[in-house]
């Protein structure tokens, strides 16, 4: 199967390699809007060659779409425009927007809606990496809106990459993501910009940062250029959990300003209880 | 080296095994409160008997005081009042109020304080693993109140952890590990408090974890009595990181109301800055 992928950064690229590797695509063609970026793609044998968006179309009988959710939202109408029987999927990280836009497309049928929860804080065709998602979970959304048979290889696809499916309607997915991925990325961005606002003496970040702090603070590394659309189209959701977020650190605060340490104890306590749910 | 150890969970027990692997420790002595507990840590070959504090003080060469932060400020007069020769050192997270507590005391020099920059989430006996400390940094505070020969046989056990050495005094100590340690544990607390409260489906947090989720919550495992102590400790520096933390959250969500995305990417651009510190 000849696999065209928009985006060969750290998801599309670490796709190819998978794709290549279990013999699931035969040929592997790369978009890059960026001349440098494609030719590392290339270089590192992401993908055999990169072409011109409407000839990777053509030539292409899979289309993965990996590129920010803004972008998606212009290049899915548009492929889907330019198709009859190919089949289109993406990788984006919000669903409802994407989703509603193309609702009443007449090749809506063509187009799986997917989310590998899978990824690194590093992005660009060097980060990618083989099995990356291997293990993990991929969600298809609103699949009953896509055809039999484009149904049936994006799931071939996801079985290639060794993924646990999971099925959700596009408004559940991005309530989902907001609480389990969006939120700790925001989190994350934000206690890297406190710590360099407050600790002036960046060799001290340096020697004293532990395991904790690197790993609490890892997704801060994350691109601006992918997360912002992500915020942007997820927005309403986002907003939910943050006020939630503030409220509980707001609560730690006033304990603390109060020294009600018991309640302090209690509170941690309760956040324990993650270790039920995550080993 | 006949060496005691004073509470036998993840730190004090971690630091048994590479003692004795290294031949820093010919016999090595716990301390603990909980009966089981004691028993376990012989059971794992961590220390090879538990016995009351007062036989465990007069057996040993050196102590090491490695238990809440609470409980340090009431064991370490206590031991300083019973030696003469002996070493202690303590491994506890906060130092100020420590250091201020035996500032007169007539031992203070048998006395070196140190905090070895290393942990994971985990607590208890069973927790102790070999290497824990390597390559990591060990903070020494106020080292000149500890006497020459002290501060030698404590310099030549953190090496024998292979840890490297970094000096503060103890109010630069408690600012720095706000900064980069405890405000961490705080907003992972906060952030599994918040799942926990938004996502009523624990099946979807277990299945949609993405492995950043899981490294940004994993703080949060951590157990209340060490960390309770810790924050009612350095209850000062920990509110004003806090507060510039929620006015961050604050700013990032004043922007996702106002939908003004290319601020919003500049902060998150600036987080990246924290790429230049920690690779």
């Amino acid at each position: 199967m000849i696999v065209s992928i928009i985006g060969v950064g750290l998801i599309g690229g670490s796709m190819a390699l998978d794709l290549r590797a279990t013999g699931f695509a035969t040929q592997l063609i790369g978009v890059e809007k960026d001349f440098k970026t494609g030719q590392k793609a290339v270089q590192l044998g992401l993908v055999d060659q990169i072409l011109p968006l409407e000839r990777a179309i053509d030539a292409a009988d899979l289309i993965i779409l990996s590129v920010s959710m803004d972008a998606m939202l212009h290049l899915l109408p548009t492929i889907l425009d330019k198709i009859q029987h190919k089949m289109v999927l993406d990788v984006g990280s919000t669903k409802e927007k994407l989703l509603d836009l193309v609702e009443k497309h007449p090749n809506r049928g063509r187009f799986v809606a997917t989310h590998p929860m899978a990824g690194t804080e590093h992005s660009g065709p060097e980060a990618a990496i083989p099995n990356l998602f291997a293990q993990k979970y991929c969600v298809f959304c609103d699949v009953e809106a896509s055809d039999t048979d484009a149904q049936e290889t994006v799931h071939r696809l996801y079985k290639a990459l060794k993924m646990n499916i999971l099925y959700l309607n596009r408004s559940e997915h991005d309530v989902h993501t907001a609480y389990i991925s969006h939120i700790s990325h925001l989190t994350s961005f934000a206690l890297a910009l406190t710590v360099l606002e407050k600790e002036k003496d960046e060799d001290k970040i340096f020697e004293l940062a532990s395991s904790g702090f690197q790993s609490t603070v890892r997704l801060a590394k994350s691109s601006p250029d992918t997360w912002t659309s992500i915020f942007k189209q997820n927005r309403d959701n986002v907003l939910e959990v943050l006020d939630e977020h503030i409220h509980i650190l707001s609560v730690f605060r006033s304990l603390l300003i109060k020294r009600k340490f018991d309640e302090f104890y209690k509170m941690i306590q309760q956040a324990n209880d993650i270790k039920r749910i995550l080993k």
